[in-house]
């Protein structure tokens, strides 16, 4: 059975992108429940100033406790070299910077341009390797920009070469804007390996247009290994415009144990979790088709049913 | 480009699954502005008493009407000879019978067993041929039954083996249920094909549980080239329980254009025709992701963008 890697990015990619702040309770009850369901790995939160974003002005005290559970790979984003130091100083398992392969997102967004974000990633590169810290860059808005447009493919393989170089160990590619579709997926992992080799491991995919699932699937046909996903999909809105949706972590479960791959992940379990967020967030839209939809058949029922006939 | 048809089923199965009847001027607009907007085929209704499903009851009228329609494929389901008797003298193109893989399900639903749907089938097929038109089977329940649980895939490839036999010249594979995985559906797709060769041609996807676009990739991967779907989702409501949910024909088309597959239809127009059914069915829910997440990039321009560095 083939492994994939489910990693739970609601705690930042859900949280920074509402308006709430949810209490560092609920956050530790939020990632030992998912941890206790089976995931493995969690980016509980980033390292950014609590002035621009006090939904993650806790991250450290995260993890602090996420370090505690045993076997849970913990997980940061990081803007820049100041933060991974505070990463670094806080324990993380891993860190990940997000590079923005539209340069005009990037200006727009940490108004830094793409050879001053190569430069980033090179002094994070050495702070993760002074702390022994697994570091990886996420190379978004990869399959188009909602400023720029499309994002010559080219141009992603080019960029995932110099911060290689520059030092990153591996590589998502973010749907940021939700417009990727299958072929994309498929062709572009296909140009980018082809650069970083089997750093690509991972998929960051949202469900702006419902294509979420779809794209997972091109990606997994790809060699992909690690999907990122958001319990309830928290933070993004897929009936409203401009809403980034994150792929919801309780469908892509179902979709990837009915497939027989292995991800350790109880979805029972899973979706029992989503009642710490109606709790914590009371009125906060939730999605997924899965916690309504009923079960579905267990795989190994499926690959060998009875017969109904005689 | 690979052509992929489009199979609009809206009018049968989505209008068979909500208990409101549309008036036959609506269920007309509807079908010329999918006409229109580039649909090539259109299931207008099924052939069955009156009493049973009043829904379906204009029929003969709207297949009449769609007939004067160029370049328009007409098809209506069946659900034995005598419907297949009337489908044919009110001049469709094709038509179509479900034949449930599980028995229990067949049972319950057309009190038949296996043995007698395989006459029916086999009369059904002497009446298309009498009469020059297609004549498809659907095997439904083929991905699992909610009465069964599983279903042996061994069965469905038998089954669909007799039915060819019987004289099906074209079959879908139906989840009707909405249990189907994209690793099944690919499974599935080869072993009935070892079975029925070239006829295998369709899907019928259900989006009950959110992976209807995945296992319709998963389709296109292993060959299919028709895929059914129900504008705005119609008649399944995809966060209710038990709901049946047909997979939203705009996201589809979405999908599909996006990747660069010709299907001929301009999705802009297809939006449009969401407003005969808000008007026609006025607090009838309808689904789908593209409708509200803004433009797609095009995909002339995903493929050659312009560079952003210079």
């Amino acid at each position: 059975m083939t492994e994939i890697l489910v990693s739970e990015v609601g705690p930042r990619d859900g949280l920074q992108s509402i308006d709430r702040v949810m209490s560092l309770e609920a956050k530790k009850a939020w990632i030992a429940a998912e941890a206790a369901a089976g995931v493995k790995e969690i980016e509980v939160g980033s390292f950014v100033p609590p002035s621009l974003l006090p939904q993650m002005a806790d991250t450290a005290e995260l993890v602090a406790f996420a370090r505690t559970i045993p076997g849970l790979n913990v997980v940061a984003l990081v803007p820049n070299a100041k933060g991974a130091a505070r990463a670094v100083e806080a324990g993380v398992h891993a860190m990940s910077i997000p590079f923005s392969m539209s340069e005009t997102h990037s200006l727009r967004n940490v108004r830094k341009d793409h050879p001053a974000m190569l430069a980033e990633i090179a002094e994070v590169a050495q702070i993760a390797n002074a702390g022994g810290v697994h570091f990886a860059v996420g190379l978004s808005t990869a399959f188009g920009c909602t400023i720029e447009g499309a994002v010559s493919e080219e141009q992603v393989v080019r960029l995932a070469a110099a911060a290689a170089e520059a030092g990153a160990q591996e590589f998502s590619l973010s749907d940021t804007t939700g417009y990727a579709d299958p072929a994309q997926v498929k062709r572009l992992i296909g140009k980018v390996r082809g650069a970083v080799g089997d750093k690509l491991t991972t998929l960051h995919l949202h469900n702006t247009r419902g294509l979420g699932l779809a794209n997972a699937l091109a990606g997994l046909e790809e060699g992909i290994t690690t999907l990122d996903a958001s319990l309830g999909g928290l933070g993004g809105c897929p009936y409203a415009p401009g809403a980034s949706g994150n792929l919801v972590t309780e469908d892509l479960v179902l979709m990837l144990n009915s497939m027989g791959l292995k991800t350790g992940i109880d979805l029972a379990k899973l979706l029992e979790v989503r009642q710490i967020l109606a709790e914590a967030l009371p009125g906060e839209p939730l999605y997924g088709f899965t916690p309504d939809a009923g079960p579905m058949l267990d795989y190994n029922e499926r690959i060998a049913p009875k017969e109904s006939e005689a």
